[in-house]
């Protein structure tokens, strides 16, 4: 594609995610760099679909879009040239923020290359407006990218529910563009995204719903800290045959009909389901996936996909998401009551599915070496009911999505998922652990080496905790990426491993050591009463690691083949 | 004082030190809470001391204090009202900080009460510019405080010139205001305060020294990392008769002629000097001191006190600087050779007093318990020549203050005293003991404990470093401040005693323990050679610690009394 095209598909990505959340009015200013943005909106201006207000004086446009804003309670959009223009909406924004009144802000703005260089009317827009806005959001250059164009578009949406949620505020989206600016007016107008509708609480109603009406639809829980409302969803979805796909930190993993092995079913059937088992229509709860692989296969996804988010910050990283219900578990869940269930059929299939699974993974034989596909295993079986398990990144937490399957949802996983840090591991841990229940911490030795001085805790306020440290001496994720491949290098820069003898780390924090190489030597040390902080350190090696993945997903390959579905 | 008193103080504060730095031009956009600032400067305009351009347009008000500026080629003080007004000086804000032009922005505020809680045209006013401007100060209240006075004066004389330093640009200023807002114009403008006199390397003559000219002067010698000119500097000085005080950290401790012990001194003189070393004028070189008493004593002074600083940065946290001359030490070198030497006498007293100090400390016992006292002794004797010596915050370095003498400055010491933390000191230690010379780490456990992990470089970069560790079982620095009176608190939060082996910590980190109670064990455990990590424990007490301490002030309290001088 040429860059006419593409600079006319990004404007057309910005206008039709504004128009697709009612927005209506664009107040211009005009100027050389916004040209793009102009043009196009004189075109939808002239065709009824846009209502546009010219004023060739920013500070009093930015003022004229603020009583619009007012008197339409719907954002309007405000778009300028670069440099010193940008400056003059200042005092319309300083008002509409504390004023609460939705704007949203587009300013064009010089392409990188010409940023703090000397180029003409080019100042740093990042940020520009500071406190004075509700959010700040650099959006890409117009490219062919298709991934670009839905993160355009799925921002702008954002963006007028960020401005519209109480307290309502403007909102800053800075556009570079490069060069030639004309944009092909002869090109339909195309708004294309893959985020098709929002629904927000105060819309949402049965109607809302009727796209999973006796539809095959698949559940995907993500991660939740708590399960309140939860339960009631998981047996609102059971009683209308969706099956459930649990991710490691959604609390149902090991809850009735549910599938906890989705991301080594993907990674066998390498990311395609048979027809009888493709939904009609995905239904997506709670945080970020911890499969990759899940979400590699949404965005292959053709069929609507639904996802119920809290509030305005969206999190679908995928891009994948169609419709959107901004929302909560207790104000949907009674929606549900009034649809028609799914085919009888759609049940029963992934029942089959989820049977085979289960089965296809033998668990480790007491005797033999564990592995650290063997101890997700082990610890579903042997941890007590109430136990809380704290699962440190990287490594460990793929491990227990892929081999953690418990028989019920009483053991409660948790992470830190927001930023996915191998930092403040043990701190966390020992935080979670002042509660009553039982708590354990599976980490590898690169994060618990990162916060060790956070063992000292154990101690000092009496805390109990079990850590069953999987030491592969350093950084095991990286001998699955391709990194792994430059031997040369490796081991300095990402295995790094540490020289560390744990039995001495233990003694250090007063805590008792063990080693454990079988699942009964693991079990046994499982089984001893917890005094303060006990170290069970699994010794792996990091190369046999890789070829242990490589066996179980060809394992359930194997099972999935011969149960004829796949 | 009464409001009205304050209020006009503050004004006079703001505006005389922006006269001070030769600022003439004012363009004010009239407003309410600016009032203060508005009357003083029509008062100040009326009587040909200000130039004042009024215009209602804040915008236009920029702008217009922007031509100003470049054609004058000084900053021009622009002042607005809070809210939106503020706003509306950013689009000439932003193109003053493009052009290099040097602004003065005087925004004045609501009372920290009326913020962000409803209160009408009160914006957070706070960085408002953002990246628009070179540096952004929040101006104290109104007070009779006169250390907030001379701070206001001192903060708007460097913005002054820190809006003149290439690239010039503009500053924000917000000053907030309480009502009532009327100034008291009876009272004659008086902008008093302490810094007087800002010398740049650009009007550096010998005439801009010619107030040290004869005189007794006190040359106070701070924190440098390097040398070289501080060498000619010292020799320029001794040349001239004039003592030297030597932080710890200024690398000429110990050189001849110089004075090591000036913290230990004051405070057993309780901060007064006898007549005969009271100086006429003082010099100050360098970072901030390590020595809150030398700090004090320089606010109780009446002299001139000469600050020699490299740039815009003023660290002058004492407020006690009269005469500021930004330039470097190559530059300021030369023009001393011009001046008269100080009285013959004045190097005498201090001669003698160097050598009455030098003799008041004995050293400590060979068998005697070693102490926080003593260590720093028997490094300075012990260590070799060209030891590189990374001290730790808080109590580490302050004893070195006190109680490092060595015979000359070959040795070098060096801290992290730019945020004075604990963190990061065994990662600093051992990031400076790449170079070719022996390192030393002289620490306390709590720091030690803080960067425990930081020693696995050791190993891996095979660096070699003596770790000294004065164990006293937690913040030894809090016994010496007020909090340790209140015991039924004090070990918990302030104490915080850890409770690990420290040969354990060294066999964790494939390092040497040795434990070091007497002078002899501490060289002996010197005397060894270096392979590695080398860990060498000194226990010591936390309260004999605060005994020692005083009995050592005490000790020179006699001797100084002995003397005759004091």
């Amino acid at each position: 594609m040429n860059a006419q095209t593409n600079v006319t598909a990004r404007v057309d990505q910005i206008l039709g995610a504004f128009m697709a959340q009612q927005g209506r009015v664009v107040v211009l200013a005009p100027g050389s760099r916004s040209t793009p943005v102009a043009l196009r909106v004189a075109q939808l201006a002239q065709a009824k679909q846009l209502e546009l207000y010219v004023d060739v004086d920013e500070r009093s446009a930015g003022f004229f879009a603020l009583g619009l804003a007012k008197t339409r309670q719907q954002p309007v959009l405000l778009v300028c040239t670069s440099g010193t223009a940008a400056a003059n909406f200042y005092p319309a924004i300083c008002e509409a923020k504390i004023s609460e009144v939705p704007l949203l802000v587009l300013t064009t703005d010089r392409p990188p290359e010409l940023t703090k260089i000397g180029a003409p009317q080019a100042l740093d827009q990042d940020h520009f407006y500071g406190q004075q806005v509700k959010a700040f959001w650099q959006l890409p250059l117009p490219s062919e990218l298709a991934a670009e164009g839905d993160y355009t578009n799925m921002v702008v949406q954002r963006s007028v529910q960020t401005a519209l949620t109480p307290p309502q505020g403007p909102i800053q989206l800075n556009l570079p563009l490069r060069k030639p600016l004309m944009p092909d007016l002869a090109l339909p107008f195309q708004p294309v995204a893959s985020l098709q509708q929002v629904t927000t609480t105060q819309t949402l109603a049965a109607q809302a719903l009727t796209g999973l009406q006796g539809k095959r639809v698949l559940v995907i829980v993500g991660p939740h800290d708590t399960t309140s409302a939860l339960t009631d969803f998981a047996a609102a979805a059971q009683r209308l045959g969706w099956p459930i796909w649990t991710d490691p930190l959604s609390q149902l993993r090991g809850a009735a009909a549910t599938i906890g092995q989705a991301d080594l079913m993907l990674k066998a059937a390498q990311g395609t389901l048979p027809t009888a088992l493709q939904p009609e229509v995905i239904l997506r709860l709670g945080g970020t996936l911890v499969s990759a692989a899940i979400s590699d296969w949404l965005q292959a996804q053709t069929c609507p996909i639904y996802q119920v988010v809290m509030h305005a910050d969206w999190p679908d990283h995928t891009l994948s998401t169609t419709v959107l219900l901004q929302s909560t578990l207790p104000a949907l869940v009674p929606q549900l009551a009034a649809l028609t269930p799914a085919p009888a059929t759609w049940w029963a299939h992934w029942q089959a599915i989820s049977a085979i699974l289960a089965a296809a993974l033998p668990a480790p034989t007491t005797r033999a070496t564990l592995t650290e596909v063997g101890v997700p295993q082990v610890l579903a079986r042997t941890l007590p009911a109430n136990a809380d398990i704290f699962i440190s990144n990287s490594m460990p937490i793929r491990d227990m999505d892929d081999f953690y399957q418990p028989a019920t949802a009483t053991q409660r996983l948790f992470c830190n998922r927001g930023a996915n840090g191998i930092d403040g591991i043990v701190s966390t841990a020992l935080g979670m652990s002042t509660n009553s229940r039982p708590h354990y911490l599976v980490t590898g030795d690169l994060a618990l080496f990162h916060d060790l001085n956070g063992l000292m805790l154990t101690q000092r306020y009496s805390l109990q905790l079990t850590v069953i440290l999987l030491n592969n001496q350093g950084g095991g994720i990286f001998s699955f990426l391709p990194q792994h491949d430059e031997p040369a290098y490796f081991e300095t820069v990402f295995g790094t491993p540490q020289t560390l003898d744990w039995a001495q780390v233990a003694a250090l924090y007063h805590g008792r050591y063990q080693q454990a190489t079988t699942s009964a030597a693991l079990v046994a040390a499982l089984a001893q009463p917890v005094q303060g902080l006990q170290l069970i350190e699994v010794p792996t090696q990091r190369e046999a690691n890789v070829a242990q993945h490589a066996a179980a997903v060809a394992q359930i390959q194997r099972a999935l083949q011969e149960s004829g579905w796949f």
